[in-house]
């Protein structure tokens, strides 16, 4: 199939329908006016704004939740701001469907109307960088550079963006480190379109800064600040906020999903494919055949799931999952990867490992003997002999991993996410084995399906 | 039992008889006899001298080696040296029970006669360290400093080499690294006896040089510079030879064996008894019995015994076992522990090792995602994903240690001793498993029985 035949086809299902798109219209335009009433009504001088990909047209069909600002005049007070801003949310959503709380650098409202969700965001009305107070108040500027800059090219960013999302790369939540929405827009409007933004993929990556807004120029000094940091940083990419010169758009890209792309983008241009953007869901095999194959053992903690959103809860499984993995290298155990997340009402962290038993005697090694401590060591110890200066001994220690977990765990000596430790302290160790619901976990991480690039 | 006590029961035991000593002394004046007469009937100008232990009188009864040294003059050219030198000594052994040339710098006639092994040197007749010019030389003074200074403490001698002999630290030749005879008596000579020797056992770390020659006065610089080479070895002791200054009596004293030293007097002075001198053959259990305690593994290498002379198969079997426990822990393998030697005519490699089996699948990191090499390594492996900007791949490895080892002697990625290397090549691989007449050595080893402090 030829590349222009794959857009199509993929198009057709992701541009949103007329009916769809009137609907969304409409549905913003009676959210405005409920807002700028209740706002009236309130006696606040707050301007409604819609930012995100349904103001910028670039949504994908079926995938709107629509991100409603709430903007308040630059000389209000943060504490004014933050109160005021969620009794207008609450008062907007008392006329929706539903509503709750929701919680980011300041609470919110995340209220339902006719099965959209909609943010109520307050945030202060920024004309330039040099306004922006909150992390949320960029993206008023986001939404008009983008509108200003894309000169048609909408259905560009969609297949960017979906393109993005069926090769696991899209959306910059730091459990993520993929692409962000506005980073894809950026993309297209530097290269052009779609194809092109694939077609540069390498030439992106060695060029290294993308400034859109030209802040090279205008702010040399501050846009030079940020090169140097992110080059620090050793960031894939350096795109300056064409918004805000201090800013790396792509700042959470990781190494690992910058590299997912440049292959698949490479691939795809030598047999197109609608399989890049609608992948199939891979075929769940058998762990315990792959822990066979493998000849390796799969240990996993299971335990209750905290009550923490994603954006906290997943950093902190991570963590404590490279802890174990530190903890255990130090005991002798090889760790040849891991894997952490949930499934229900039930957290996991998986580790893949060479053997689950160690040899029961190991080797401590002592002072030198002439010293105090050396005599010490030598009175305390049952079998001790020389090498050069140094005394050793033999030491007793525990052989199955099961019991060095559980030691580990009594002496803190793994380093655990702070909100998930106790959590983990009263974990189920299993031992190649898991329970039904985590076997699809279970055979993506061992099978490494989950990350492989092939 | 107190240690007057157990050092007189010791002293009958190792105190030659009035009778051994008259054998001995007639043995001498015989050799002298035949030695003077061989050497004018060929027309030589040679003086015999005795030199060791049987000369100063400080053997152990039982044990005599006699050394008849045939000193000829200094103006004598080295090959002139050795060719009368081994032409004399046949001669005189011809007239002997019987005789065999053995090879030390050059090579000598080793006789028997009576039952007692006679060693027929040539050497040069120095009257000081300025003359010395070949490495025997310097025994004739030895023997004359050891009479003029031991002032009637030959059965201290006796007790301290016998007590280095009963804790396995006597011999300084490179495979035992321990107190040589000489050192034995300078110490004893230095610390008034044998006790004395012991109860300094400490000190003389600490004070670490020892100049029974007044050395540091007669010849400062160069002791200095003696002394600062055998430092710059860390040497547990620097003795200067009292009959040469550019020589450490102890150089060739390991810190184990000095550290065997240091435990033992301790333990010796705490409580004193005869075992010291005449330990008990170390009890020989089952090796089977210390795999199954240990949880360990036994990997033996067995092969044909090179032809070659103690001094120079050792330290090669020694090299090699070191080279397997590099190759080894660089394939994933901890070794616990080595052993060499030999027993008839087979030489054994021991290793111990924490497990005998490896994850068959293991992960070989690859070159950075977006150069050249990238990209082949993305062609030429079938699972491959990135960690940060490196790709990995799985890597299919061979999971037996047997296997390992043959892969490792085919790549030559063992370092070997030179000279057994094809030997070793041919070698027989056993796990966990020895034949009938290695099972003693491998229980001394696998207990550390063969080197245990305690």
């Amino acid at each position: 199939m030829d590349v222009e035949a794959v857009i199509r086809e993929v198009l057709q299902r992701i541009r949103p329908s007329e009916d769809e798109r009137a609907f969304i219209k409409g549905l913003m335009r009676e959210l405005e006016g409920i807002a700028k009433e209740t706002s009236e009504s309130l006696g606040l001088d707050v301007k409604p704004y819609f930012v995100g990909s349904l103001a910028k047209d670039t949504y994908l069909a079926g995938d709107h939740d629509i991100d409603l600002f709430l903007a308040f005049p630059l000389e209000t007070p943060l504490e004014e701001l933050r109160e005021r801003g969620l009794e207008l949310g609450k008062a907007i959503a008392e006329k929706l469907d539903s509503h709750e709380l929701a919680y980011a650098e300041h609470p919110y409202v995340r209220a339902t109307y006719k099965e959209v969700k909609v943010d109520l965001v307050p945030c202060y009305d920024v004309k330039s960088w040099k306004d922006v107070r909150t992390a949320v108040d960029r993206s008023i500027l986001h939404t008009k550079w983008v509108i200003e800059n894309l000169e048609g090219r909408n259905n560009d960013v969609r297949l960017l963006k979906r393109f993005l999302k069926g090769i696991n790369a899209y959306g910059s939540e730091i459990y993520v480190r993929g692409f962000s929405g506005y980073l894809a827009e950026i993309l297209v409007i530097k290269y052009g379109s779609f194809l092109e933004v694939l077609r540069n993929v390498d030439f992106m990556l060695r060029q290294k800064i993308i400034d859109p807004g030209n802040w090279l120029k205008r702010e040399h000094e501050i846009a030079m600040r940020t090169i140097r940091r992110e080059a620090d940083s050793d960031r894939p990419l350096i795109v300056l906020d064409p918004v805000d010169p201090r800013r790396n758009v792509a700042a959470n890209l990781s190494w690992e999903k910058y590299g997912r792309f440049y292959f698949r983008a490479r691939e795809f241009l030598d047999g197109p494919s609608a399989k890049f953007f609608f992948p199939e869901k891979p075929r769940a095999g058998n762990y315990l055949g792959e822990l066979r194959r493998k000849g390796t053992h799969l240990l996993v903690l299971v335990f209750e799931k905290p009550d923490l959103i994603d954006d906290l809860l997943l950093p902190q499984l991570e963590r404590s999952a490279r802890g174990f993995e530190k903890a255990l290298s130090r005991k002798g155990f090889a760790v040849l990867g891991w894997d952490a997340g949930y499934s229900g009402g039930k957290a996991f962290i998986m580790l893949e490992l060479d053997r689950i038993e160690r040899e029961r005697v190991t080797i401590k090694p002592g002072p030198e003997f002439f010293t105090e401590r050396g005599l010490d060591f030598y009175r305390k110890n049952a079998r001790v002999w020389l090498r050069g200066k140094r005394l050793y001994a033999e030491k007793i220690i525990k052989e199955g991993i099961v019991d060095v977990i559980s030691e580990l765990l009594e002496k803190n000596q793994v380093a655990l996410g702070k909100g998930i430790r106790e959590n983990i302290k009263r974990a189920d160790v299993l031992l190649d084995y898991v329970p039904k619901e985590l076997e699809e976990s279970a055979y993506l991480f061992l099978s490494r399906e989950k990350w492989n690039l092939k």
